[in-house]
This record gives structure tokens, C-alpha cells and sequence, in this order.
């Protein structure tokens, strides 16, 4: 398999990416890599060029660059150039650090939607506390600011695949983010979505969940609106690092007893933070567009990027993308067989 | 001033509601109370009566009943009992610890909407974390689930009277909660939101803010539809305690070094822990409805039902409804002789 890596993404581009990239290379024997970039700051990084093809790109999308604009106009950008790539079957998967919306654009737009999809969306993953090495899906978290209910029925079956691909869970649980667990509450959003979910046995169900027990493992993959995931999901990143700023100040300022009760406890409070510490878990990932097209946070160091080589490579060994394809190719098929028998009735 | 007290909601009443409205009672000269309840269990627990009325209520509305149905058909209740004092004019506020949904149902149907406000909102109080004392409001966290940009704007004034008559802040700073903070993001709803404020020159509004920041006090009062502004506050709610059991369960499993890091380190864990707990910023405030309609959470002890009578207290002093009821009254009457003045043209 190949991966289309844009390597000026991300505040310490190209330096985090090339060592991720290594990393993973010496890793993963079956993976190879084509890097855009510039070649003049990205040669001198590189250990060795084994599996790795080195592309010219003499632009690059800026952080505050507007999305559309950006994947429309700088054509010899680093991004819109691995996602060219990905477009002409010249690699599997593309990988970004850079700009989100671009990332988002140039999948919708260069990569293309999965036929059927209404809506690709974007899922993370974050920690369960509850649970020894346990996460969660979120999707989406922040593709589409404007959800529908049959877009979040998608995502319940998206997430579903996505699950099973790259955590290896059977029966992946999918629960719908609503204010309150009662199949009666929500807003006309969730309800409706509620009952589309609810009629498709394939999946999983288990109702309505609230955004205070995600964290406690409540369900495997959390369905929301792109708005509401968005806004969860930066609530529970916002709080958990404001939590562990306190602690921190608080300690510090606790004077002599303070500052040794925290030496002794040195382990465990390290232990707190990489539980809490999101990178491990990858990248976010477009779903529903025609191949992994994934984003790992700006800040990313090396280890984050490995980390996310190595999720891609689970979901193409787990062969996501065809599960996705030929499920939505059968339920058109369906639709489209279903809509000729009731013309013929009509005749 | 005269708040009626719905005795027998939450999973510690009586008890903890006696408890509290007591202390109150003895620091709060001025506060005269109209106890609904069970005679024969409230009534033992009260050590005096002094500006204490005790009506009997021969029933009280369950945490799983259906809102509406038992307002309309638990006409002896304790809740809707006292929600017909403030209707009647026998007092000037309601507070209850009881089923959430049902208060606001007596809130709606019995005390009433302001004169020009669309639909109540529900104001929540957390904390800031970076700074000593500090605090913020977020409205509406959860009153409807379905909100519209116009009722965005009404809570924007909402919002800015409560933070003046409960805080003191003369010019609290608005914020509307989207998911980016440039003015072209957002959804269709908090795009028309973000006009309607920013085009209401009365209002200090500082624009879109992200879930991430609120704890860090970047605005006094955040503006949220009820269904995002619940999954917030919940979000907020659930990785706080989340993070503080883990906290705890890491320190009691990491051995003989760890306990004894914790002892030395217990009185700045108990001040995190303190600044997370809520029960001191008093309770849930309905707001646009012609009297404080205040919730305290249903686990309320005697020490968080003082502190919410204390923040009626404040909203009374304040003269927030005045400034409420007078504010509407005078944009319907601006409305209103619009119409006129164009209907005059047109002829």
C-alpha cells in the first residue's frame, strides 16, 4: 500500500512528518510513501529514502488559508498535490497536519464521494477513563455544520465499518448524542434520526446517549450533528486540559509538603495525563470519501505521526474502504430496483 | 420579599431543603418562605418558624414523570403548588430541586413568558478556571431543544441583564458558541445569531466563541441553542468528574509513595476539587418568565439550597425582572409604532 503524505503541514513540518515517516517505514515493510514537499527543506531530514518517493511541491495551504479557495488555487501545493495523487490511484491514503477545512475540501473535492454518501463526515477518537487502553468514535465532529437526519443514519452505518475495521470490534455499540437517554426527548434533528437508526437491524443500537457518559464508555461510536460533535468534542479536550493546568498550579504553589507529595506521585499524575493525551489515538478521519483521508493535530510530534501511519495502514489491512463501497453500491442498487418495481406496478 | 419552596423535590427532601432555607432564613432578614409539602415530614424537621409559612401539598411530582402531564394534572403537588403562589402574586419567586423538565413546564404554563419573549431560556452558572472566584453563565443549556436566531438574541439580553443584577458586571461580555471563531463560520442558525447580536449595539458582545475556551473565562455569558448548550454543559460536566475519579482511583492504586503523596498534597486537591464543585454557584435560572423559576440539582445538600436562595435573593435585589419586563415592553412598543408609522405610509 501507499500513502500520500503532505509534508509541510502542521506547525513543525517538515521535521515531525519525516520522522514519523521513518518510523513507521522501518516498521510497517508493506507501506510505502510518496512525500510532497519542499524538496530542498525535506531531503536533508531523511535518513534513508527506502519505500519513500520524495515530490516537489513548491507551494504550500497556510493554516489561515479559506478551505475551497485554497484547494482550488494552489494547485502546486503539497496538499492538493497528495491528494491529486490519491485521485489518480497513485497512492491509497492521503495524511495531512495541515489546515482542516482545506484537508476537508480537498477530500470532498479531489478524493471524491463515496456514491451514496450523502455526507462524509469526520470521526475522532478519544479516551474511555473508565477503561483500561479504551476509546471511542465520535462522528462527526465537525465536518458539516448543518446535520440531517439521513446523514446521521450514514454516519451510524460509516462508523459502524469504521469501528470493526480498525478496533476490531464485532458489533461495534452506536449511540445518538441527545439531550437526555429517553427515546421520546430530543430536537427534531435527533428524533428523527433516532427512527431511522432504530429501523436498521444491521446496526447496533443502543439509544440515546448524553455527552456526560461518553468518557465512561457508554457506547463505542458517538453519532452527532457536525455542530454538536464539534462543540462536545472540544468541551471535553477544553476541560480535561483545563483540569490539568490546575492541578499543575496548584501544586506549584503549595509550597515544600506540596511539592514533594507530587514527586511521590510522579507516576501516577504521568499516568493521568497520557490517558488523557489524544494523540496516541491518530488522527480525525474523513469518512464516506473514496479513500482514508486523514488529519493529525497541528502540534503533532513524530509519535503522533507514526501513530496515525499506523491507523491508516489498519484501515486499508481492514479493508474499509471496499466495506464501505460495496455497502452503499448494494443499498442504491436496492433503491434503484425498489423504485423500477413500483413503475412497473404503475404501468 | 416572599419565595415559595417546593419541599419536597429532590432525592434529599425534605431534609436538605429545611436545612437550607433555615440558614437562609437566619442571614436573609428581609426573606420570608411558603414551604409546600408534607406536613407531617416537613414539619418535625423545622426548628422555628419565624418567617416560615408550611402549606400542605398531599402529592409531589416524581423525577420520572411526564413534564407537562403532571403540571396539568398534579394540581396538589408541592411544585405546582408553589409554582400557583407566584402565579397568585403570593410570592415572588419558585425554587425546587426537583424533576427539571416539570419546573420548567410550571415555569412556562403557570408563572408565564415575559410580554415579547419568544421562549424562556435556562441559564446554567460554571466556573472559570484560570482565575480566582471567577465564573461564567451559559444559556440556553437545555430549555428547548430546537432553537431558533431570534431566541439566540433574546437570550443575548437575557444573558447581559441576569450577569449585571446577579454579578454585578456592568458590561458582561457576550459570546456566541460556534465552532470557529471567525464571523463567516457556523451553522445556519449561528451565522443569522451572530448578526442579529453583533447588530445590537447595546449588547458588549465579543463574537463566536469556541467550547475549548470557555473555562478559560473568555466571555461572561455564552450564548448556545438549548440542545448544543446542554451537550456542552454536560460534556464540561462529565470529563470533570471523570478526570477527578480517575485522579483519585490512580492515587489509590500507586502504593505506599502515592498515599502518602496524596496526604501531603490533600489540601490542593481538596481546593481543585471545590473549584469544580458547582453547588456553590447556586442553581439553574429559567429565564424570560415573570419570576425566578430557580433549579438546584436533585443531590442538593442543605449548603447548596442556602446558596441558591441567596443567588433568588440577588435576582430580586437586583430588580432583574423589572429590567426585563420594562426592556421588552419597550422594543414591543418600538415595534409596535413601526408598524404603525409604515401602515400610515402605505395608505
Amino acid at each position: 500500500m501507499k500513502i500520500a503524505v503532505d509534508a509541510m503541514g502542521g506547525d513543525n513540518a517538515p521535521q515531525t512528518i519525516v520522522e514519523g515517516v521513518e518510523k513507521a517505514r522501518d516498521e510497517f515493510l508493506d507501506v510505502e510513501f510518496i512525500l510532497f514537499g519542499d524538496r530542498a527543506q525535506v531531503d536533508p531530514l531523511l535518513h534513508n529514502t527506502e519505500r519513500i518517493t520524495l515530490v516537489q511541491a513548491d507551494e504550500q495551504i497556510e493554516m489561515n488559508d479559506e478551505p475551497v479557495r485554497a484547494i482550488r488555487r494552489k494547485k502546486n501545493s503539497s496538499m492538493v498535490m497528495a491528494a491529486t495523487a490519491v485521485k489518480n490511484g497513485e497512492a491509497d491514503a492521503l495524511f495531512s497536519c495541515g489546515n482542516t477545512g482545506a484537508l476537508l475540501a480537498a477530500g470532498l473535492l479531489l478524493v471524491g464521494r463515496i456514491k451514496g454518501i450523502s455526507r462524509p463526515g469526520l470521526v475522532s477518537t478519544l479516551p474511555v477513563i473508565s477503561a483500561e487502553n479504551g476509546s471511542f468514535n465520535l462522528l462527526d465532529s465537525g465536518a458539516n455544520a448543518d446535520g440531517k437526519a439521513e446523514q446521521l443514519y450514514q454516519y451510524a452505518l460509516l462508523g459502524k465499518y469504521y469501528a470493526t475495521s480498525i478496533r476490531g470490534i464485532k458489533e461495534p455499540r452506536i449511540g445518538l448524542l441527545n439531550n437526555g437517554t429517553e427515546p421520546h426527548k430530543g430536537s427534531k434533528l435527533t428524533l428523527e434520526a433516532h427512527q431511522l437508526i432504530a429501523a436498521d437491524k444491521s446496526i447496533n443500537f443502543v439509544g440515546n446517549v448524553e455527552s456526560r457518559d461518553l468518557l465512561n464508555g457508554v457506547c463505542d461510536v458517538v453519532i452527532a450533528d457536525g455542530f454538536t460533535g464539534n462543540a462536545v468534542l472540544k468541551a471535553i479536550e477544553g476541560t480535561a486540559s483545563s483540569i490539568m493546568h490546575l492541578l499543575k498550579d496548584t501544586i506549584m504553589s503549595s509550597g515544600v509538603s506540596g511539592k514533594l507529595g507530587a514527586l511521590l506521585l510522579k507516576s501516577s499524575l504521568s499516568q493521568l495525563k497520557s490517558k488523557m493525551d489524544q494523540s496516541q489515538y491518530g488522527g480525525a478521519v474523513l469518512l464516506g470519501v473514496k479513500a482514508p483521508v486523514v488529519k493529525a493535530h497541528g502540534a503533532s510530534d513524530g509519535q503522533t505521526v507514526y501513530y496515525t501511519i499506523k491507523q491508516i495502514k489498519s484501515m486499508i489491512d481492514g479493508e474499509m474502504l471496499p466495506n464501505f463501497t460495496k455497502y452503499f453500491a448494494a443499498q442504491q442498487a436496492q433503491e434503484a430496483a425498489k423504485k423500477e418495481a413500483a413503475n412497473e406496478t404503475a404501468e
